[in-house]
C-alpha cells in the first residue's frame, strides 16, 4: 500500500476516535454530575483500575502497555475537563507592592546586595541577618517588607538550605532574578595591585579566580565567606592584603576594586528570590511556582504532569527533593519525594486557577509559592 | 440516567476506542516500515502538527485541549511501539568489578571516608585529592579504580559543582548511597568534655549542633571544612580545643570522640556516588541515571516522560539545571535546560534499552550515566 492510502486510513480512524472521545468525555462529565448530586466521591480508583485492566486485556499483548497509557490519559483528560466544569474559583486579591521597602537578607551570599538593588531599586534599605532562617522569620514578623534569598547556584551553594526553610515558613515569592557572579579584587583605599601579597576569600571564590591568582603569584587565605573576607581586609587597613568579592560587597565595606572581571569561568550566577508575607502578584508576573508531594509509584509524576500538558503549560523548572524534616509527618513508603515545579502562566488565567485548586484538593501536600516576575 | 447505565455506555465506547487504537497502531507501524524501506525520515513534525490541528478542529472548542493531548499521546504511543519493533540493541558488556580497589575522593566532604568504606569495604585504600575535578581526572587517568563524590545534600552542598563536572568528564556511576550526617565532638587523646573551651568546625556543622554548643557554653571558631577543623585540633594537641566532625574524620586525624550524636536536626544526609571509567553494572543494579536536554517549549518534557510512562517505569528523581558552561555549544533559545532523570530499571530489560537507544538518537544532548546499585 502507498503512503497516501495508509495516511488516509489513519485519518479515517482518527475521525472515529475523535467522535468517540467526544462521547466519552461528555458521558464522564454526566457521571461526575451524577456523583456530585448524590454526594459520591468523584475519584474512584477501583473503577479506574478495572477500566485499565479490561482495556489491556482487550488488545493484543504487545499493545497492552500502549492501551494502559492511552486509557489512563483518556481518564485524566476527563478529570481535567470535569475540573474545568465543576471547580469554582475565587480570584486572588493580592496586596499591593510596598513603595520604599525594607529588605531582609544575609551578607553571606555576597551577591545579595546586587539582588536587593535589582529587586527594589538602588539604595534600597537592607537589614542584614546572620542566617536564612532569620530572614524568613523577619518577613513573618513584619520586621521587613521583603526577604531576599539565594535559591539556585550554578556552581555550589545553599540551595538545599533555602528549599528546606521554604517548607517551614509561610511566604510568597514575588520576584526572582539571576545575578551573574563576577568577582573583583578589592583593597583598602589607595591600594595598587603591586602592593597586594595576600588574597583572602571564600574557598569557592578563590577557586573561581584561580587563573588570575596564580598569574599574580599571591598567597591565598581561605575565609568563611566573601563578605567576611572583605570585612577583614577593611579592618586590617593594610594594602598588602586584598579580598575577592563582588563589587557591591567591596563597596559595602568601604573597599575599592583593584582589578575587575577576575573570574576564570564565565556563566556563573546565583538565582535569588524576593519573598513577601502576603501574596503580591506584580503586573508582569509570568511564572508560577508550587511544590507538592507525589506518590512513589510508577507513572504518578507523569499523571500530575498530564494536567499541565492538558492546559498547554510550559514547565520551565522541575526539582525533586527528598522529603525534608519539616514534612516528616507525611513520611511513609509512598511519599518519599517532594517536587518543585515552575511553569509559565498566570493565576489570572481561569484554567490555571482551576488546575491549582484541583491539585490543592487532591494532593497530600501542596503549596502555592507565588506568581511572580522573573527579572531579566 | 443511572450510574450503571452511564458506565455501560463508557465501557462500550472504550471497547470501540480499543479496537480503533489497535488498527491505528498497526497502520502507523506499516507507515514506519514503508518509510524505512523507502529511506524516509520516521519522524515528520509537519504531519504531526497537521493531525493535531485537524483533531482540535473536529471536536467542540471546549474539548480542543483534550483532543490535542489525546492525539499527541496516541502518536507518542505509536512511536514507542515502532521503536520497540525497529530498534536493534546490542547488550552492554560491562567490565567486572575491581577486587581491592584504590578509591579517589576529597576530604572536604568529611563523610566521604564513610561513603568509601560503605562502597568498598572497611579499610579500603583511599587517595585524597584537593577538589572534585581532580577526582574525576584521577578516574579518567586510571590513577584510581573508583572515584567517590557527594552529589546531593539535605542541607547545603557542592551538588551543583559535581553536576557541572559530571558533564565535563566521561565516567559511569556504579553505586550510590546516603550517608547520615551525625557529628561528634572530637579532641586529642584523653580530652574530657569539661576541658573543652573552644569548638571549631565548618560554619554549617556548627549550626547543625547549635543546641549542644550553646548548652555547653563553648566559644565557636569557624573553619573552612570539618576536616580542616579536625586537622587543626590534632596539630594544636591542646585539650581545650575540640572539633565538630564525623566519627571517621576524627579517627582519620587521630582524635577521640568526646560526645556523640550532637546534631540537633535529625535526618540530615549526604548522597554519594561511586564512579568508574568503564561501565560496570553490579548484579543488584536497580537504578538508571541519565541526562538530556529538552526543547524549551510547552509539553516537550511531558512528551519525553510519555516514553517512560509507556514502559511503566517509575521516575524516582528528576532535576532540571540551567545549561552549564560545558554545554555552551548547545545554547540557543530552544535549549536552556538540562534534565537529570533517575528511574528504577535495568538495561538488561530490552524495552529499557530500546527506550534509551531511541533517546540517544533523537536528543540533541544525551548521556547515559550508569545502571547502578543504591546501597541502603
Amino acid at each position: 500500500m502507498e503512503l497516501k492510502e495508509l495516511r488516509d486510513r489513519i485519518d479515517s480512524i482518527d475521525d472515529r476516535i475523535a467522535e468517540l472521545f467526544e462521547q466519552r468525555t461528555l458521558t464522564a462529565c454526566e457521571i461526575a454530575e451524577y456523583k456530585r448530586e448524590h454526594g459520591m466521591a468523584i475519584l474512584q480508583t477501583g473503577r479506574e483500575d478495572e477500566v485499565l485492566k479490561r482495556m489491556q486485556e482487550k488488545v493484543p499483548p504487545e499493545l497492552a502497555d500502549g492501551a494502559r497509557l492511552l486509557f489512563s490519559t483518556l481518564m485524566d483528560i476527563s478529570k481535567c475537563r470535569q475540573q474545568q466544569l465543576l471547580t469554582e474559583v475565587k480570584p486572588f486579591v493580592p496586596e499591593s507592592e510596598v513603595a520604599a521597602p525594607v529588605v531582609g537578607a544575609v551578607t553571606k551570599g555576597s551577591y545579595t546586595a546586587d539582588a536587593c538593588e535589582k529587586f527594589c531599586g538602588e539604595g534600597c534599605k537592607i537589614k542584614y541577618y546572620t542566617d536564612f532562617a532569620s530572614v524568613f522569620r523577619a518577613v513573618e514578623d513584619e520586621a521587613v517588607d521583603y526577604g531576599v534569598l539565594p535559591i539556585e547556584n550554578s556552581t555550589a551553594g545553599e540551595v538545599g538550605a533555602t528549599y528546606d526553610l521554604m517548607l517551614r515558613h509561610r511566604f510568597y515569592i514575588c520576584r526572582s532574578t539571576m545575578i551573574p557572579i563576577n568577582h573583583v579584587l578589592a583593597g583598602v583605599k589607595g591600594t595598587k595591585q603591586s602592593d597586594v601579597k595576600v588574597v583572602t576569600s571564600h574557598a569557592m571564590a578563590l577557586k573561581q579566580c584561580s587563573k588570575f591568582l596564580e598569574e599574580g603569584g599571591y598567597a591565598c587565605e581561605e575565609a568563611s565567606s566573601t563578605a567576611k573576607a572583605a570585612e577583614r581586609v577593611a579592618q586590617l587597613g593594610d594594602s598588602s592584603v586584598a579580598a575577592v568579592c563582588s563589587a557591591s560587597c567591596a563597596k559595602l565595606f568601604g573597599l575599592e576594586p583593584i582589578a575587575r572581571d577576575i573570574t576564570d569561568v564565565r556563566d556563573n550566577y546565583t538565582r535569588f528570590i524576593m519573598i513577601s508575607k502576603d501574596l503580591q502578584i506584580p503586573k508582569k508576573a509570568s511564572v508560577v511556582s508550587l511544590c507538592l508531594t507525589v506518590p512513589h509509584t510508577a507513572g504518578s509524576l507523569y499523571r500530575i504532569l498530564t494536567r499541565f500538558a492538558y492546559c498547554g503549560l510550559n514547565l520551565c523548572r522541575i526539582e525533586s527533593k527528598p522529603m525534608p524534616d519539616a514534612l516528616a509527618y507525611l513520611k511513609d513508603n509512598a511519599f518519599e519525594f517532594i517536587f518543585y515545579l515552575d511553569f509559565i502562566g498566570s493565576v489570572k488565567d481561569e484554567n490555571v486557577m482551576k488546575l491549582l485548586t484541583g491539585l490543592e484538593r487532591e494532593m497530600k501536600f501542596y503549596r502555592f509559592l507565588g506568581n511572580y516576575e522573573e527579572l531579566e
